[in-house]
């Protein structure tokens, strides 16, 4: 045997699925293997969810998440405070802020961050169609919802100069130990933040 | 919003990657969002991978490995030692015995281990095809590296018997402390049964 597998329709499925993030050869055989252990209708099923995915999905023509339909649920919702725009880098990031079930407001997905290291520049993100969003008496407030990193920090205060020549608030999620985690292994920086941005304690 | 996600194709793309074995859904989530970034081209070629495993894989009808033949390149080779037979569980154990470079026979690829419990018993893993390929003056010997579990040991066992009419060898690989361990951190099963199978240190 040239190669460490026996069917180079093996190895083929095996590199594919390798190519995967946090994927490795180990873990991509088992997974294959698993599939080709299933029916012919199961593994069909597999692969068109994908396909139909990549070939069908659209992306909301307001929002740029993920959706069905041009104009996605939460952006068509009456239900929604239509005065509030949350400013998120990904899908996911929607995803997690719908869950906690204290948001309900609409979205703006950027499809990123700043970042010059990765020459991710502003123009590669969806920062133009976010500000041809904001029609004062409509909006009332921007939420940035941004990773705690540099980038993330850039892009902030990158859209936030965008918004100045118009009146709206514009605020940012709080930063701070998180919930049952003990002071002792909360890193010294978001610590240290947490007593300068402290807040007032209503007993 | 009825579901967690925005979008009915994404969801069905999510839990096809979650059915597969150590794939929580968030995992799913990432990985399926990985391949919708790329191209269409890239997403076909990962599907047509799986598809083309599934229609056109064969199985070596001599030994049952996986094969683009119908008979593996192993069992076809003229270099290997057609005397010898190694016994494994399954395609994963052949590669990593190949991996070893250790072995020169040949194998046979039972598919799995009798274990009353998951009611897999003899029929249903290649006991007999193996017993059939048993040719006294052609084989010499049958090397047992089925795992060593009990399942193992009972499959061990049961072949070992069958075996009997014939006039060959049958061995099982060493069981012992792995290299590199240290005897502290080796079980005691292990360690008692490597000190009753102790062999002849020859300095």
């Amino acid at each position: 045997m040239n190669s460490e597998y026996p069917s180079q329709l093996l190895e083929n499925a095996v590199n594919q699925f390798a190519s995967l993030p946090g994927i490795g050869r180990k873990t991509s055989l088992r997974l294959v293997l698993n599939l080709l252990r299933r029916s012919q209708t199961d593994v069909l099923n597999f692969t068109n969810s994908l396909v139909n995915l990549k070939n069908e999905v659209k992306y909301c023509r307001i929002c740029h998440n993920i959706s069905d339909t041009d104009v996605c649920s939460i952006c068509s919702s009456t239900r929604r405070n239509r005065q509030l725009v949350c400013v998120v880098e990904n899908i996911q990031d929607v995803m997690s802020i719908e869950r906690t079930g204290q948001y309900n407001g609409l979205y703006h997905v950027l499809g990123g961050v700043i970042s010059p290291i990765e020459g991710v520049g502003p123009n590669d993100i969806e920062v133009e169609s976010l500000v041809s969003r904001i029609v004062p008496e409509q909006i009332e407030e921007v939420v940035f919802a941004l990773p705690a990193t540099i980038e993330g920090d850039t892009t902030n205060y990158y859209i936030y100069k965008r918004l100045q020549p118009f009146n709206i608030i514009t605020t940012q999620i709080a930063r701070g130990v998180a919930v049952g985690n003990e002071l002792e292994y909360t890193d010294e920086i978001t610590l240290g933040r947490s007593i300068i941005n402290r807040t007032e304690f209503k007993g």
